[in-house]
């Protein structure tokens, strides 16, 4: 058994009937975007090696482990989210194929190498806000949430170091920060190849992008058909509800 | 009456009951692509000035002039089509609100002068493709469709250059240029703010991207409801009916 610590709480996830996960709404809680990346993205299949940066308590690393045999690393900075991967590892016996790290990203290229890895996956900080919008949230949201300790811009810098020439890299986001993923993604030698575009429900403006390039790889982006969380009728749409309950 | 040249044929715009147009198949027909940018782009609806760029036989300053009282100009290289896009203004009777210029878009800036208008629109060259491709194809089409009089960052640039400060900039293009089109409205200080995906039925990647942006404007996109050509029945979806029918 592993320890939970304060207002912790074991979840199922549900169509990923052999997985649990610890997490904490006070801390860390996965959202719905990491789901949606961990599905989007590609994935080596039978070996090679994985980078998840900004990976809380290490939701992606568990959800690609089920798509995937390769190696998955997990860097978290803050200690709290960094343990309680850890014991989200242990927890799911997968001791084996994911390993975490407690650092910095922007460390990374240096602590682990440059072009080290087939794909870098993150679900990073959304937003560039002043300190007086995020004074009232607790500091383990609030870094989660905001550019406190990387800019977008350090986030495609470190991957772009990270990952092997031909290598892939896989990142969510809003929708307002499109023309700035597009154009780090270039400045950094990432190019956009697969773009989805998120929307709540049919009628509605996109509320996220899923976005993956090729380090070094020649430009031909395909935007693939929209992904929609509801139907008309406030029920989740098809391929959601697959997503999350598997039927 | 206007005279009809070769292969020309008048077609009326089903939905825009007032309008006819003088096109041919082998010179040049607009396509949906044209139609969907009149409908997507932002205008100055009661005064102020439009620019249509590459406008052949002048099909994106008619549907316009539904929808704006403006005085609208357009731009057209090949002298062919200049001269329909002037019977076309003719036979519609709409002389006192839109005019024509037989010219190159790169001159326009220094013809027209820097920042005179609150609108560009542009329907590009689509291929940047080699000699090869297109030599089969008749000169007309070539030169409408090939980037060989201008390239997509010619298009941008002279876009740019003649609207002016909080203009509008709109444009529609392949998804596969979507990284070229930000970079490049962005490297002229066009911000990228509305986007929408064309998709040729549900279940299919996008095959068109409308994107419109302002000159020297705040980032913040919005990515507007997809918008399908075809039902999973292979019927126009209502959107496409109403837009082509009117109904």
């Amino acid at each position: 058994m592993v320890e939970l610590h304060g207002d912790e709480r074991i979840d199922y996830l549900l169509a990923e009937e052999n997985l649990r996960i610890i997490q904490s709404n006070s801390v860390f809680a996965f959202s719905l975007d990491a789901v949606l990346l961990a599905k989007f993205t590609y994935v080596p299949i039978k070996r090679g090696n994985i980078l998840d940066l900004c990976t809380g308590n290490g939701v992606i690393p568990f959800f690609l482990s089920n798509r995937s045999r390769a190696s998955i690393t997990g860097v978290e900075l803050q200690e709290r989210l960094y343990d309680m991967a850890l014991r989200n590892t242990k927890l799911n016996d997968l001791e084996d194929q994911i390993q975490f790290i407690h650092g910095d990203l922007k460390e990374m290229p240096k602590t682990l190498g440059n072009g080290k890895f087939d794909l870098v996956t993150c679900n990073p900080p959304y937003f560039p806000t002043p300190k007086e919008d995020y004074k009232n949230e607790n500091e383990h949201l609030a870094i989660a949430r905001h550019e406190i300790y990387c800019t977008l811009e350090d986030v495609v810098w470190s991957c772009s170091r990270l990952t092997k020439s031909g290598g892939k890299v896989s990142m969510v986001h809003r929708p307002g920060r499109l023309p700035d993923l597009i154009t780090l993604f270039r400045k950094y030698q990432v190019e956009p190849k697969r773009i989805q575009l998120v929307y709540p429900k049919p009628g509605k403006e996109a509320n996220m992008v899923l976005i993956e390039g090729t380090r070094d790889g020649k430009p031909d982006l395909k935007v693939l058909p929209p992904l929609y969380i509801y139907q008309e009728n406030g029920l989740y749409s098809d391929e959601m509800r697959h997503l999350l309950y598997g039927n």
